[in-house]
């Protein structure tokens, strides 16, 4: 543990202990330096994981203070949702319409949008990003434009292979492919690795995205108990891959979508043993991996891939460039056949686009950001906590995730998500009904809250709302 | 006819009846403003014309010069190449390999690109692009980024629908998809109204990218006749499609890839009926249709559609933003089918790029920008065809476009096209080898050459050295 460390664990201690309360001031950085006789960077090291991890931030011009959040379990009537409990069959998915039609319904620019995929634009340099966008194409070589076709720009390859290295995943440059958003990097390889008719192994309940994809593709989902906290059940999936012709799994080992959870990093190690036993091939989805709220990245599943056998893919849309439309995949041994499909599909991914976001990244600064809207999302996600405490019907369970801007709410047994989020529309505000996250349509009684929008004015008041309709609904209310 | 028309015409009429020279200077435009009796403006607009249709060209400070043009059939030994004539039958389609064999192997920066699929970078604005890049994401509403998911930006598919109304084919905003060049529109169209296992009609020879998407999907390719100045065979694509359970065809009616056919106005009318008969859809790919060397845009077989069969395929890539990724499509009846599985794809089309071509279109010059593509393409097919004529074997054949960057070469039969790709490239030529268009290989004498570099040092004497080595490969010779 480095210096810096130990003197954050040792505040952190303080504010767990109740010794510093929220609100309270921290010490500026030249006290904390003279007091415990260590450089002023040390402190402010300590000072940014703090932040980075939730506990305190930073108010412009006057300092650090001690954050108001909640320990893990508090404000909860009734804990954390319980772990799902699909059927032992892999099904057909016809799940697309419903899923068209409840986020066509929600894209109102005049909802409170509880239902949105996406953080709040206002958390994002988009400025910033938008002159590195001119600087990075006056730089260019317009050969560059024909000489980075399907795999991508080179430059963005190397950074991107860096910030792996960076978490300690070994990854190559020539491993990686650009692409246009990780939707699309999801989609190749599915279909680098899936015949139709085949099974897929997905959590339960699992991103629509995915149940989608699937649909699309006629595969079979096998929808595998999912843990609301440490992610996908490995007794269950080892299960499944005995008894069924598994030829794949799309999982979110880190943050799920919807539920949050995430995976402990032994249990990746397991999972990545276990498909590598059945030589299985996992598609990653990590676009949440880097908004953790603990001090380190989780590391992917990636991490412990010694096979080929797994894609991770990424972007960098929820972390940094909303409407670039730049993902990534790292695809292990199947990089050669996930590229010609690409190049099959889209060609290229756009040439600003790309200028753009490794102009910032060579910029430096992504960290810095990144920091500050982890901070935000981990304050944010306490007020939603709270909110929900408050106003949702006894008996309602919730999520507490580690990162991520999603809370998976499970209302008392009975309630009706849909018609819930029907009565919210009628309000202004947009939920994700459970609905849409099964191909059996088994979490009809929960719902996907996004968090992720700190400068919505309407957004307590909209929880509170959300909160009374939801009680209305409750059969026993 | 208009007034500048018929001046453009008289002119035109001098040049080909050789009263009027190349390189003779054609009279300013006050002189002949004055000597005619007609306005400066008028005088403009013919030389426009005259210049768009390849027949002068200007100098900078100096004035405009005749141009020296062949008659359509000078030059050409043996005339045009022969119409193709596959066989009656549906196959399947296995050629991936061989595409992705040879375009990997063109893609070297020092090689002449004879064989590229894209016309030299040195053609288009990207100087301005970058500019109105800058000035487009200035002025967008972050809000913009989540609303035009999927579909597009909104003023982007106005200007699109727009140019549909100039030349003539009404299709409305909310039928146009913005997409990832045009290469994900087709795939789109193609996955929305076809099954593994149906039968799709392709000119032959095709497009091999329309090759491998038929494969990818498990699709029956049926080649049908096509002429190298025509294009389809419609007695042929009538005959197959009482004989075949055809479900699509995908075809490039104008300027068609490789042959570079133009299907007159009238036959496309015809096409586009005998398809509304059969209820079967047209992919109508026109990423070249913008590219026509005659004075007027060939109408696409869009404008004929009256029942919404018509997919219309294009994109800025080959006419004004190479490397942006701005395609579309006018979907008819099939538009929400192909948003929808757009969303699955890759979710929406890279803002930067669509506000960087919106701009450009907002602040003019692009007809400008066209003129003088046009006309530099024109000169440099000129070019193109006497050095085929001087070096290449005797009973070569090749194609004229009317539009585009390349032409078709028909080598003596028993000239084997790939042996010649590869000599080539140990020359550091690149070529497009015959056959890669065709699921059956057919083309195996023919070649693709690509024109559209006018600005290459090496373009002359590539030429040179391919008709040397195409007349050792000769089995005559």
């Amino acid at each position: 543990m480095k210096r810096y460390e130990r003197h954050a664990d040792s505040i952190a201690e303080l504010i767990h202990s109740g010794a510093l309360r929220p609100g309270e001031r921290l010490p500026s950085v030249r006290e904390a330096s003279r007091a415990r006789g260590i450089s002023p960077s040390t402190v402010f090291q300590a000072y940014y994981l703090l932040e980075a991890q939730g506990l305190i931030h930073a108010r412009p011009r006057s300092g650090y203070y001690v954050t108001a959040r909640m320990p893990p379990a508090a404000g909860l009537r009734s804990g954390e949702p319980n772990p799902s409990q699909p059927r032992n069959s892999s099904t057909e998915v016809a799940v697309s319409e419903l899923v068209f039609d409840v986020l066509g319904s929600a894209r109102e620019r005049s909802l409170v949008p509880l239902g949105s995929a996406f953080p709040g634009l206002e958390l994002f340099p988009l400025k910033r990003l938008a002159r590195c966008l001119s600087s990075g194409m006056r730089r260019l070589d317009p050969w560059d434009i024909v000489q980075s076709l399907s795999l991508g720009d080179a430059r963005l390859r190397q950074q991107i292979a860096l910030r792996y290295g960076l978490h300690g995943v070994a990854v190559h440059a020539d491993e990686v492919i650009v692409t246009n958003g990780a939707m699309e990097a999801l989609n190749l390889c599915l279909e680098a690795v899936t015949r139709p008719g085949d099974v897929v192994a997905v959590e339960s309940p699992t991103f629509y995205a995915a149940l989608q994809a699937l649909e699309r593709r006629n595969l079979q989902a096998l929808e595998i108990a999912t843990h609301p906290r440490d992610g996908i059940d490995l007794a269950a999936l080892a299960h499944a891959l005995e008894r069924h012709p598994v030829r794949a799994c799309w999982l979110m080992p880190s943050f799920q979508n919807p539920l949050g959870s995430l995976m402990p990093e032994n249990r990746k190690r397991e999972l990545v043993a276990l498909l590598a036993r059945h030589q299985v091939p996992l598609i990653e989805d990590d676009v949440y991996g880097e908004l953790h709220f603990a001090p380190r990245r989780p590391p992917p599943a990636k991490a412990f891939d010694a096979e080929g056998l797994v894609m991770h893919c990424s972007s960098f849309t929820k972390c940094l460039a909303p409407g670039y439309r730049v993902g990534w995949v790292a695809a292990g041994r199947f990089a050669i056949a996930v590229e010609r499909l690409k190049l099959m599909t889209t060609l290229a991914t756009a040439t600003p686009s790309q200028q753009a976001v490794s102009e910032y990244l060579a910029q430096g600064g992504y960290e810095r950001h990144l920091r500050q809207l982890r901070s935000s999302l981990a304050r944010q996600q306490d007020r939603a906590l709270a909110a929900i405490a408050r106003h949702f019907p006894a008996g309602t369970r919730v999520s507490r995730p580690e990162g991520g801007y999603f809370v998976w709410v499970e209302l008392p047994a009975g309630t009706n998500a849909l018609a819930l989020h029907r009565k919210a529309l009628e309000h202004g505000i947009s939920l994700a009904p459970g609905q849409i996250f099964s191909a059996d349509q088994r979490f009809a009684h929960c719902v996907r809250i996004n968090y992720g929008h700190p400068a919505h004015s309407g957004f307590d008041e909209a929880l509170r709302v959300v909160g009374e309709l939801a009680t209305r609904l409750t059969p026993d209310a």
